[in-house]
């Protein structure tokens, strides 16, 4: 059965504290995933370092394994510190692909450190994959694959697959090579265990195999994977030599963070890859602010269009409340632009189980910050453009629209957050219709808001 | 090489106008995902079921496996029809897992028919795995799964799995069971290969397997495959009983159904499984009507709050352009909503390739037509409105509200189905920010057209 790691956690924190000798046992019948995942629910950097030390190597490379990216940069810099000898044997017996990612995530110093400890092979290995962009086909592969000279035969090739079989990513594919290394043809073990042990392997495996090369876009590994059913997909030189293979799991990674970074873009967000409570302050505002000054610019022509078909009532003076009525879609439109960029962040969090509706108060804290922060940043352009604009009220109108889009986006990017989880609380579906939803609420709400604010700065009746 | 099916479809249309015969050679090299694809792109029934008839019934089998559900159930449909008898062997062949999911959409006399004729075994198969609702582990699995008596050696093992390996959906998991059927364990083949002949199974199998019960809902099954790098997940009854196995491919389509859903759900649609061109007219207005009508009621209260601060110009007495204003808040949002729907199901038809960018007049017209239709609806509810709200200007206002939303929310889908498109077209991601910058478009030209139709009907200067 899967582990509940939530479980055992009390009793693991309690161990790591007191008696780390206890952490082995207590963790000996878990699944490494599940390894990484209490790692990480300890949210302590010293317990996870206490953690992994009290881990066998072996144990440790697997947890090491499956850790959050950026966590296990982390935890590995801290333990080439304290114990270089020993992080090096971790590292060396990582998974090839797994490995390179981590080397991508440290920084110089902790590479060079670790270099000069790990077996030669292993460096050269991460160096040569370094090469490859992170996110192209060169950059996902591991270079533990199973490759078959092509003189052998079904009985030889499955005595070389039982050799190999531990250092392996996968031994269900094979791929069948020359003595220049070219890629001539794929066999799977099926196919092996079901054939005739004296046949060459030219004979059982397929000639056309699909593969791509190093500088493929990762989604198209994804495509190509999804679509084939594949196990695992050789990657190759332009010149057909094969160059390592990128195994389903992988791809099914890569198909996750897609669909996480479209919903963020759908909600005008640049991608970001780190959990949402881990992901700092200012990177958000960073993510965001981009996005809504773009939008913001493009809903300023709105100002223009009202003023041009609203303006000549009460005899062509122009009341407070004409000129108000002026910055209504730039209003509403501020408001439901940051609500949605909240809500797709808050929906992706709560579908990849990042946050908690115990955390709901934290998450409507953080966005009410970004908000403000936010807000100000929009006021100071409406500010500029009211001013350009050719106003006929005054400082009044002008504070008015600075301190009403502060009010409005502040209160959207807090009812964006806070809405989904309490959606996802009553047992709904956060994502269904959760930007548009807010975007009507904003709006309405939104209207009260600014025109309050009016009635502060203008004494509207 | 992966194929590219563009280049053989040419001939291969023409080879299944005038000599059906030369097809299975044709296509002999391609792999079925290919053939699958070949097949669709036909795009004429007619020819498709030529093609399924000029194969052999192996590769027929292959073919229909990759097929696209509707399609699938179509072409399955039609040859029952012609030769029951071979139909009945291929759908005997195809993988369990696939058989079902045929079955599901299949109509109740073909089903008949086919049951008749196909052999005993596998049509108590269908029967069994229908009993699961489709979105379910039980609806998930295959039933062609390797069970290994808790007796047997690793050595007898092997040997059982050679013999049974070409009926299998993977042999590279393999589940131990007592004589109640009951899952005591889980062995890869890669363990297998690597153990020692004499041993017994149970010493070499893991004992803590990973599992879920049939009633699990498919986001589970993906999560847990994703968390566990699983090939194979083992589907048991409250006993504890395996009753099937989810291989890993099927655990990567439902990953990329839900992302797809997703991205729909942020737009406001209900999630629609068919690709965007073979989803009917009808569908769309179905699915996106109901929400366009929630978040339109929202937007009504917009009228309340406008009202409520904008009304007292004018001394006392309104103007049609003051009345108009009222309305401004709801005509806009209802264009940015139905461009938020166009948007989301075009990206997401440009992300599974399922339009291409000489197909976008075809594209812009049905979002035309479907904006017409949504539009009307929402102008109907928008008469209600206006007569319900007290209207001070009389029927022209009601006119222009109406005819308003129509001209709005037809403008927005169009925009909404088209930008995406240009913006692939130019190399850019078109999901990036798309919705809300259709908003912003949409509410700028939106208050023109708005405001043009009130000059129309109001003669507004």
């Amino acid at each position: 059965m899967e582990q509940t790691v939530a479980l055992i956690l009390p009793d693991l924190i309690e161990a790591l504290r007191t008696d780390p000798a206890a952490v082995a046992e207590l963790t000996e019948e878990m699944h490494p995933a599940d390894l990484a995942e209490a790692c990480s629910a300890t949210e302590d950097l010293g317990l996870q370092l206490i953690f992994v030390k009290a881990l066998g190597v072996d144990d440790a490379v697997r947890l090491v394994e499956h850790l959050d990216e950026r966590l296990r940069a982390t935890i590995v810099h801290e333990l080439a510190k304290t114990d270089i000898g020993r992080t090096a044997r971790i590292v060396d017996n990582l998974a090839a692909d797994e490995r390179a990612l981590l080397f991508r995530d440290l920084e110089e110093d902790t590479r060079t450190t670790l270099f000069a400890r790990m077996e030669k092979k292993q460096a050269a290995d991460v160096k040569r994959l370094l090469a490859y962009p992170e996110d192209t086909a060169g950059g996902l592969m591991t270079t533990d694959f199973v490759a078959l000279d092509h003189e052998m035969t079904v009985a030889k090739a499955i005595e070389h697959i039982r050799r190999v079989a531990m250092d392996m990513e996968t031994i269900y594919e094979a791929y069948v090579v020359d003595e220049n290394q070219t890629l001539v043809g794929a066999i799977s073990l099926r196919d092996l265990v079901t054939s005739p042990a004296d046949v060459p392997v030219t004979k059982v495996m397929t000639a056309n195999v699909i593969s791509l090369r190093a500088e493929a876009v990762q989604e198209e590994v994804a495509r190509v994977i999804a679509k084939y059913d594949l196990l695992a997909l050789p990657v190759t030189d332009r010149g057909r030599r094969i160059l390592g293979v990128i195994t389903v799991d992988d791809a099914v990674d890569v198909i996750a963070e897609e669909a996480a970074e479209d919903v963020q873009k759908m909600g005008a967000v640049s991608p970001i890859q780190t959990p949402y409570l881990e992901t700092p302050f200012w990177v958000f505002v960073k993510k965001r602010v981009g996005w809504l000054i773009a939008l913001f610019l493009g809903e300023l022509f709105t100002g223009t269009v009202m003023r041009y078909y609203v303006g000549e009532e009460a005899g062509g003076s122009v009341t407070a409340t004409i000129a108000m009525v002026w910055y209504v879609p730039l209003i509403i439109s501020s408001g439901g632009n940051a609500g949605s960029q909240s809500a797709a962040l808050v929906i992706q969090a709560l579908a990849l189980g990042e946050v908690q509706f115990k955390q709901v108060l934290r998450v409507i804290a953080r966005e009410f910050a970004i908000g403000v922060v936010l807000g100000i940043i929009l006021g100071v352009v409406g500010i500029i453009r009211v001013s350009a604009f050719g106003n006929p009220i005054g400082m009044h109108l002008t504070m008015t629209v600075a301190v009403g889009i502060l009010a409005v986006v502040t209160m959207g990017a807090t009812v964006g957050a806070a809405l989904p989880m309490v959606i996802k609380r009553i047992g709904l579906d956060p994502a269904v219709s959760s930007t548009p939803f807010i975007a009507s609420f904003v709006d309405v709400v939104g209207l009260v808001v600014y025109f309050s604010v009016g009635h502060m700065f203008l004494h509207l009746s």
